[in-house]
């Protein structure tokens, strides 16, 4: 990965807010810009780069970290980085006001002393995370190219009866088989009236005879995300249940269409609210139409009636409409796509025909 | 659950931290108040307890808070709160110091206004939380019972060649079958060198054909976590890693004995790290010798050497020394235990002899 390139841009980032150093507390954040993947940590980017971590870590952050100096905290890695940073003299010091707590601020602002003024810093490392470089995408590609065989596996074991935990159990054995270091989310597989809870992780509940299955699974690999969600439907679906997935995934394609280096976020969003108003669904669609995916299974940029965010070449987003119909039933679709100049390249694979059970 | 005793408690908190109310935005802090499982709400304790979360939520809202009213929010639960607050015309509202956001924090100053002072509140919450009622130590003990089962499953599995990766997976399908509803953490397989990183995910290495394997699992199950570990040797042990890990046993089994309602964590901690300077490996012990174990997997109180804090019957903690060295191998065993009048109850058993495969 380009560390030495990532750093240089945050360097323009900091020069672009004027900021003297910035304290960067969020792991993500951390292992985009020095590799070290470990959950405690501080990045300090001030005339120098160091990376602060505390005993636990000292075999990982010698194994991970690139580009930085590492120091070994004796106690709290926050508490270290904030004193070397009071040390140093700096005017305005970036915190990471989105991620930073309230009590952790106060030992910064401590440390720092007076001479010193914390700066509420917008997003900026989020926003280099935005657009993926080459090895970004190559990662991501491999993780999506495994979350697509698990849905492979799904299809061989959903049945009615089986419980949606079962069945989640089978999607991460199969996972890990495959190689993923973890799933990226608490896998949802949603039964029956279940299927209407947009965040309906897998229960104990069984699969029923006759219904919809909402199945949204990732995976991490090589510290890269995956997310991809298919709606099936075990017995054979009614005439309404045939409406409206054939709405969904129509709304899907259009968002899908609608992506491509230059389009703006909200634009993408209408396209699916669009076809869902055709069959008046949209009101049932409760939810954004996508995030972006990366070292994180949300990230920047969403995909939402609100942000006018323009596309750029590289972008990994979801474009995931859903219809969610509380006693009755739900259906979501997604897949993880890359931005290019001229659409979107699906990196889900996998059929999107209604499949029956 | 007991939500409305948990109410009357947090009122009196309320009450010594002269606070009007409280802004509750700590997921596991809301699902203890109020029963809400899911990762988005707001909690707002003042003269009426009230819940808001947005229409994703909805649903799972109404099915599980008890005792407070519910607001769907259209946009941000934080916001809405807020707002209900600022209306309200309270003088000192606490808020959640250790874990809201700065970001966050912003948005809640600006909608109560100029009227209200908001109040770092000290974590009146977690306090609460330590110390588990009869229905939490059920819940702890089927958890607990459960991760138990998951290690017969390992040694049904583990031996040289197969990946930590896929003994991982197969402990945690196990897991599914047995009803969790998720791991509690990461995974944590890790042979041969790699014992010695005290966080070492299961990765793709084989399990070499002689030498440790740190193996640390948990489960949630009705929402409540569980945490075990154990460590077996592939392979005939040389009397070094015999040495170490009898050394490891029995100050884990010391520590064991200094729990007891009265003990002092700090005391906890010490009778571990007494038995291993005999050995001269207690350098080697980086980490503190437990936390408590509930909603979190890492709640409080942390059981380690600086914190005085008093043990109380009911309070579930784990005892997990480790010794790590570096380039050869780790041990680690741990055990999740409630604390009693007259001792420990250990909830994860399970074989403390050597194992070998």
């Amino acid at each position: 990965m380009d560390y030495k390139g990532r750093l240089v841009r945050l360097r323009q980032a900091m020069d672009r807010h004027k900021l003297d150093a910035v304290l960067i507390t969020h792991p993500p954040n951390i292992q985009y810009l020095c590799g070290f993947a470990g959950s405690t940590g501080a990045l300090v980017m001030a005339e120098r780069v160091c990376f602060f971590t505390d005993g636990r870590y000292t075999e990982q952050a010698l194994a991970e970290v690139q580009g930085s100096r590492i120091k070994i905290a004796r106690k709290s890695a926050l508490a270290a980085a904030a004193q070397w940073l009071g040390s140093s003299k700096l005017r305005r010091i970036g915190i990471e006001a989105q991620h930073l707590r309230v009590a952790e601020r106060a030992v910064v602002a401590s440390a720092v002393g007076k001479g010193s003024k914390l700066v509420d810093a917008p997003p900026i490392v989020e926003e280099l995370r935005e657009v993926k470089d080459q090895d970004e995408i190559a990662s991501i590609r491999r993780s999506c190219a495994l979350a697509a065989r698990l849905f492979d596996r799904l299809r061989e074991v959903i049945r009615r009866g089986i419980t949606e935990s079962e069945v989640a159990g089978e999607v991460e054995f199969a996972a890990r088989k495959l190689g993923a270091e973890q799933m990226a989310f608490p896998t949802i597989v949603a039964g029956g009236e279940r299927s209407a809870l947009p965040h309906g992780r897998a229960s104990t509940a069984a699969i029923p005879s006759s219904g919809f299955v909402v199945c949204d699974f990732g995976v991490i690999l090589a510290g890269y995300c995956s997310d991809m969600t298919r709606t099936v439907h075990v017995g054979n679906p009614r005439s309404k249940a045939q409406l409206v997935y054939n709405a969904v995934r129509e709304a899907q394609q259009a968002a899908l269409e609608a992506v491509r280096s230059g389009a703006i976020t909200g634009e993408v969003d209408r396209a699916a609210r669009n076809v869902l108003k055709k069959s008046n669904l949209a009101k049932f669609f409760t939810h954004s139409t996508g995030h972006g995916v990366g070292l994180e299974i949300h990230e920047s940029p969403r995909i939402a009636a609100g942000p006018r965010k323009v596309l750029r070449p590289g972008m990994v987003i979801t474009i995931e409409p859903g219809v969610y119909l509380q006693g009755e039933f739900g259906v979501r679709i997604e897949d993880t796509v890359v931005v290019t100049n001229s659409g979107a390249e699906t990196l889900t694979a996998g059929s999107k025909e209604l499949l029956t059970f």
